[in-house]
């Protein structure tokens, strides 16, 4: 039994208690001849597994009533896995959750690294830098790559930290971020989390 | 005598007491006859307007001393209209600077209305929205829409006003922004402010 968490650029696998992932561009999951659980927000992926027998869709089994209709499936599952806290998964768009005794509470959406990298470049080329992580947040910037660094993550740290919430990272880019919010636990497998637990109020295992 | 900003969409003229604009692609600045006090950090524009006589290069006058060697001529120009409070121009990039007592301080550099907008549409086309400023601050999202305004709204709020000073709006989404920030002063002739204290300095008017 595989789990998989499908992303717009990769298939997140766990096995057991080692994960791997796959290119989604180039990955073939009719190969696959294991039973897989698993969510899916590529929609370009989405079509060609809902035809195979072995893959299960564990987003049919969740209770969707404390959330919204156009909530992405990762986010809703790496809810499930918590009962207190605020979630960040930096991944290709960075989002915020909140969840309070067990309930989803809200949450935001920001943009992930790479795709801001890329905003700074396109307004100018004088802003072509990358992210300096190690930014001191407690001084305003007086160089260009401090000055876009500490718009991306001293503006995300404030209204992050303004919650007094526990902070779990995941997704991707979630070592970078714990440079950024040192107290928080990263947990680049929160989503498996979320998807036994929705496995296991479904009686899927 | 006219006082210019060239910014890399359109130059911003006055005149006495009003101003207009004028698209950078297709304006001929040749063609203006009168004596012109201008900052430019269009990079295409620049090497035009250095030819021409009457175009008077206001950062030629400039004590750059308090700043730091890549920082934008118009961000400068801005902080010298002041004597104490928080800029934030609003542009294609937005930029928020400190001024304590007539001392910059620092800034940093956040993505402007139309740049975010596209960064999240590329991200994911379900992220194409317009971004809602009227908006509640004091809510975690529950929609797509809000979702993304308040990634791009909020995190800027929450870090522009934990610095507990007057703000200052300028630039042309000031009136946008002027919804999140409610006590704001918005003027959009600031940078004009700091153009003429710079004249007066430099003995040019």
């Amino acid at each position: 039994m595989l789990l998989c968490d499908v992303g717009n650029t990769s298939y997140h696998f766990l096995n057991e208690e080692s994960d791997y992932k796959k290119e989604a561009d180039s990955f073939v999951p009719s190969l696959v001849e294991e039973q897989v659980f698993y969510i899916c927000v590529n929609p370009h992926v989405k079509p060609v597994l809902k035809k195979l027998e072995n893959w299960i869709d564990l987003s049919l089994h969740v209770d969707r009533i404390n959330y919204y209709e156009s909530m992405g499936i990762d986010r809703i599952v790496a809810c499930e896995a918590i009962e207190n806290g605020i979630i960040i998964d930096a991944g290709s768009a960075l989002t915020v959750d909140i969840v309070k005794d067990g309930v989803f509470e809200g949450g935001f959406i920001y943009a992930g690294v790479h795709a801001m990298e890329q905003t700074y470049k396109n307004i100018s080329l004088a802003l072509e830098y990358s992210f300096n992580f190690e930014l001191d947040l407690d001084k305003m910037p007086k160089n260009s790559q401090d000055a876009i660094s500490y718009g991306y993550l001293k503006t995300l740290y404030c209204e992050v930290t303004s919650h007094k919430m526990d902070i779990f990272l995941t997704g991707g880019d979630a070592k970078k971020f714990a440079k950024i919010f040192p107290h928080a636990r990263v947990d680049e497998r929160l989503i498996f989390k979320g998807m036994k637990k929705i496995m296991k109020k479904a009686d899927l295992c």
